[in-house]
């Protein structure tokens, strides 16, 4: 889901059918991760052990938690067309910021999760004598960790980034240069919100957001 | 280490001083790693527990070595006055990349160990009944992921990215637009050194880039 922007040969579909797949994408998960703490709980109360104890559990929740407000958030704010497109370039690189830092965050969960459960499942012999289990579900968090490591490069490429058709193509009509498409990437989408006393371009700047509105209108 | 260029007060200093503060600070957390692991050896080896079993050791160890080469060819290629600048351009948005994904991957390794010692320090009242040292501990594993997404934070907003002041003085004077101050975030350093089809003020960043590279080379 989150890298559903960043595959090129999708540049040619609608911006609204890109969203409609991030948004369906992450609900999957969501009923999925639900599924999962219900089935979680159950065998914690059918096996009679605590729930909620471990550090694994605390910040997995937190994180589903806060994984379920942003794709509320992000429902109702991006996807509905009621939200103003000011809120949207405003909220736009908190999205990005919070999505990434959820996903870090639930590969951690996973790490510990994995490490309580080697530990807890593996006896005779034990976790700490490396049985090849131990070996192959090591293998599989190192797996985790690269797959983290390769989403965070590929959201990270600003050539990777969708391009802005509708904006790039109207500024050029009018001979303005068309930086917002370029300078705006993964984690820099707040610049075009706000005043930059560094900038000169003040005014190609604001005309730059103004046909992004247009161009965010026409996607919905 | 990793903010060190993201602090206002900074930006008067020389980028060579922050330079020299970055690694600084980096080697003396390398120092600290290199002591923490000799001692976690011994301690295994003193308490006849085996070594580099666990998810824990296998990505913490992978970490460090990875923190370890970002640190020899950050101060190869940005501290040492031996790199082409286009090598550096080319550079640093793989080390800016790295860093954070090492970085990350350590939180995610430290929530691993402190999963590990609470389950094998807590008996009598075990982890799983929660006594008072679990609730603090898994307090203090919390606090770390928060550190972490703060961090990202302020790495990630494009206000708080050093500017570059000599290049935008210069081209401020031949009147060309500074967007290279602003189009370059932390992770969209690489705009600088690829073309792109994209844009038509392909003259205006090259030239960009020229100013840019003077810039860096009066910083050294």
């Amino acid at each position: 889901a989150i890298i559903v922007y960043r595959l090129p040969w999708t540049w040619k579909c609608s911006k609204l059918l890109m969203k409609f797949i991030h948004a369906g994408l992450n609900t999957i998960a969501m009923i999925l991760v639900i599924i999962a703490i219900v089935s979680a709980f159950d065998f914690h109360n059918a096996s009679n052990n605590p729930n909620m104890y471990s550090l694994h559990s605390w910040i997995g929740l937190t994180a589903v938690i806060c994984y379920c407000l942003q794709l509320f958030f992000g429902v109702a704010v991006f996807l509905l067309p009621y939200a103003p497109v000011r809120l949207r370039a405003a909220l736009m690189p908190i999205h990005v910021y919070s999505g990434l830092t959820i996903f870090g965050t639930v590969i951690a969960t996973c790490l510990m999760g994995i490490t309580e459960k080697l530990i807890f499942a593996l006896s005779s012999p034990s976790y700490s004598q490396s049985p090849p289990e131990a070996i192959l579900v090591n293998c599989l968090g190192l797996l985790l960790v690269i797959f983290g490591a390769l989403i965070l490069w590929m959201v990270s490429r600003p050539h990777w980034k969708r391009p802005r058709e509708e904006n790039a193509k109207t500024l050029r009509h009018i001979g303005a240069t068309p930086e917002g498409t370029e300078a705006e990437s993964t984690m820099t989408n707040s610049n075009a919100d706000k005043p930059d006393p560094r900038s000169n371009t003040e005014a190609a700047r604001k005309q730059n957001i103004t046909f992004d509105e247009a161009g965010q209108r026409t996607t919905m």
